[in-house]
């Protein structure tokens, strides 16, 4: 059993006379997985109830004819327009109060039930279709979940869910006052349904009330999960199912999440523009991430994003040293990865992520970063093809809670020395 | 006639069976007064008009039956729960239009009528239930009046208010269009019903009317106590009414706040987290503050809130260093204070200010600054048994114009150079 | 023909009876124009549809009668109050959601119908009344097209403004989305009326929806201007039409707004408060900006506020240098400039400008800014007096271009090395 390599590719950026060379050279470079769909919802779904898969099947044929592999993401985040001028109340709430609207990705808030509803249809699509598809070998749902939102959605919908969650916790008002300290500034409440989300106040907040929210907000992350993957283990039982992770990110408690999962998946930049500088290419702190990626399930693991070129929104990162994207892919395998898979085939011409670089820059003609992995392939299978499967034995262990990660985050005590998660 | 000192207690914090050992440690530590109550309205009237004074007047009998006496503080910094659910319209609006909601302290609105009934009726009750006790000596309104908000709330409520008070200052539109220079870029009013609060604007504000909105907040933060004072001074002639200041913060024009007690009292956290790192136990900043606060009435003050340790809401400040509490304490009663009163008892553990330690650790046993606070108290009393009543005789005077530093901070002329009196 | 100079001149800001020596003192100082009235509205019509302009002719008299000439300004930047009273809804809403409220400047959205009926009635008195005037030769439509919005107004006006924009230039919605690239990220739209303006999203913004974006206000700030300078030429087709840019701001493409204009005017304060530290008094930045206002029309331009003291709302830049005024006046018709016209005549004593200094003092004794532009004046005739009229001969030329402006302005690559062009 050897390591595998993979690529995140979208077919729907390229027009389809090119998906046949795209795939020539995926297999020439020693690639053996594809990632595909996770943001295609507009072009499966293109009018409500109207699913047009078969674009998506031809990519999956061509891919496969050349001998790869397919994951496939579900698309919930990033629900498309019709959704959204029909039912306009699901684009998410801010901390402030602000509606934040469609034009980006995550404009959608996870507790909406008319949002999962649309979810549940389309996933229910989704797995019925290409659950039959022998290529398809596993699923990702939605993508990076928790990101994308400082904080989640502070709708009523999602403060009526943390009410429900509080009752479920605490069963009477009592005990939360207890257990929040309401006695401190007159907080007292007399019934759940006087308790809203931590908004804005006047001065301070009830650290408590804080740290309740962030836990149901993790909840509420995992159930959103739940709901995709119940549908997609009962139609296609014998496919994984996988998630994205993101290493320190907190938004989610990855101990809970992964317990749904087949196995975690982590996504890796370690030279990310989006860094603070001394984290950039910072050996250590990646390296700790990956461990805490091996850590959630102690198993081996998938990268499913690892950089490979230069990151970029509207401002752009360092290009990468020569060898150094092959290095990070060799410390996560080092760590416990088994299959790699790089973000993303080939750098778009539009959209936020114009500058954010894959493999093959804007033209699509192979260039240095594409050498570079082919040969860090060529050179892992030689030295690895044993290692899969086996894993790192740790000679230390680390605490990781994310209650407390919540709580110091909550009250860092010291804007000096406080370690930063996120 | 002596120096006397106190402590601010939170009886509702901890349990009954713990009240009598903090009385008879209070005792054993030298302190005379004990001020009780100012955040405590959901305990006084869990259900609107159903007061529960009862477990306050056990808390009294208790510390009384240590020789302690009372000031009692009323609660209309944190209204409850209920009012907020029966009226959420008294939660005040911020300077960008949005809702400060309740979950922190001061999540009301001060020109509210609805508010100021709901203040009326529970202080009347408070007053004819309280004011027969013998050991209480004294009333404290409200807390920190003017804290808390950035700026007074811009609520609808709040800007017919301050037409009102436009209207009696000015008269008539023509004055005002006169006085605030309204013929710059087109501004000038056909009508007082035309002016709102100093609001968001697109470029530029008229700092004549930011200035007048300053003065108007000061006065209706006056009016707001004066509400309570008046049924007060009815009620119980006898006590003395004070509140707790808070050296240069500006929101109210202490001079005209002072008119209406009997004396000032003075917060003071010299070695707050809050402060700029050049503030920090700065020894002539302090003294500033301990002198305007004498000469505010020119007469003796008291401190109501005494740091007797660390600061910190989310972040901590610095331990105080041996000795420093009650130096702070001396210089207090060198500029005029003849009664020090600290903040708090015992450090809480629960609520935003659960950093902000009291004389006690969380844990309730004396440690080092019970120790030195005593040693303090009783060195004091031996030095300065004959100092009470006296003042200062200052060999040069300094003028304070809230006007001037309302004019200052809306224009300060320069970033550099300019004195923050925040 | 001769280097003109003038100045810029609030009658409505001082008593008439100061009006007379006012135009004297111009006179003997040398000046020739006066610009006046942009920001008057509220004084030219007091009540809707009731104009009051008989204060406006005999300041022209009075001024005239000293023989200088005048400019008239639209006074569109600042609509009365009345107008707001009738409806509010032509504030502008900025890109938060937020209204920006009436109490500076620019307190109305430009593409609101309510509004341009206004600016219609108005223009059209404003042109018959004075159109007829010998002594006024031209007119400035608004003032500072384009300032004091960081982006324009978002408000629902200016949506529907945007989408009769986009359907003009891309005919069909396929045409878009393959514009825009809206297959990233599932952003798709069926329908013109799905797309709103850039406003908050939950992560990350589409590059060339906020690229249209950009385009489209420039678009419809020159729409606004061109709605006035129709009515102005139809009227008074012997008078000139200008306006006063503001050299790199890069709001409006000057390139299209310069087409409307029979000479570009250009707003100098090289030693402004509000300028990054290193621009102050920058000769080489201040040089590029005046070739490009040459460059607009590759003809003679008119400095139409030219620095004449210390600049400053709430803060103050540094007092001019002795002999800077003049130098600044002077580098300007080096590059091409063939009237100065100094902002302003004298300090006023009240509103958001209070401390941006005129030639005289708050007081209206001549000092020093006086005396040193005078002379300057008298020494400009004497050398200059045949330069009017030329162009200096670049010996290199600069592209500049506006759709690049904005792209670097949404995705700058990088934040350091990145050339400020505000």
């Amino acid at each position: 059993m050897k390591i595998r390599f993979g690529v995140d590719y979208y077919p729907e950026h390229w027009p389809r006379s090119r998906w046949s060379t795209d795939a020539d050279m995926m297999r020439e470079m020693g690639l053996d997985v594809v990632r595909m769909a996770e943001f295609s919802w507009s072009l499966l779904e293109p009018v409500e109830g109207s699913y047009s898969f078969e674009w998506l099947d031809d990519a999956i044929d061509v891919l496969s004819g050349s001998g790869l592999k397919i994951i496939l993401g579900t698309p919930s985040a990033a629900p498309p327009a019709w959704i959204i001028t029909k039912t306009p109340e699901i684009q998410p709430i801010d901390p402030d109060g602000r509606m934040r609207y469609f034009g980006g990705r995550h404009h959608c808030c996870q507790s909406n039930a008319v949002y999962r509803e649309h979810i549940k249809n389309f996933v229910f699509a989704f797995a019925e279709h290409f659950g039959n598809n022998k290529n398809v070998i596993g699923w990702q749902l939605d993508n990076e979940l928790g990101n994308s939102h400082n904080e989640l959605c502070y709708c009523k919908s999602c403060e009526e869910s943390f009410r429900i969650w509080l009752i479920n916790r605490y069963e009477n008002i009592g005990e939360l006052n207890n257990a929040w300290g309401t006695a401190f500034w007159s907080q007292t409440y007399q019934d759940f349904s006087q308790i809203q989300a931590p908004k804005l106040t006047a001065a301070g907040k009830n650290p408590s009330h804080q740290l309740d929210w962030k836990r149901f907000c993790s909840d509420l992350i995992i159930d959103f999960h739940k709901l995709q993957a119940d549908i997609l283990r009962k139609s296609a039982p014998e496919k994984f199912i996988t998630h994205n992770l993101m290493g320190f990110s907190e938004k989610v408690n990855y101990f809970d999440l992964s317990k749904d999962l087949d196995f975690v998946s982590h996504d890796q930049y370690p030279g990310g523009h989006f860094l603070p500088k001394e984290l950039v290419s910072n050996p250590e702190y990646n390296a700790a991430q990956l461990d805490l990626m091996r850590g959630l399930k102690k198993k081996n693991f998938w990268i499913m994003e690892q950089q490979a070129g230069i990151t970029g929104w509207d401002i752009l990162g360092r290009a990468p040293k020569p060898g150094q994207l092959g290095m990070w892919a060799m410390q996560a395998v080092a760590h416990g990865a088994d299959t790699v898979v790089f973000f993303r085939w080939r750098t778009c011409t539009f959209g936020t992520e114009q500058y954010w670089h894959g493999i093959l820059p804007h033209c699509g003609e192979p260039a240095r970063y594409y050498d570079e992995l082919k040969e860090c392939i060529q050179k892992a299978r030689l030295l690895m093809d044993e290692i899969r499967g086996s894993l790192p034995k740790a000679s230390v262990g680390i605490v990781f809670s994310y209650d407390q990660a919540y709580a110091m985050e909550i009250q860092p005590h010291q804007w000096w020395g406080c370690i930063s998660i996120a």
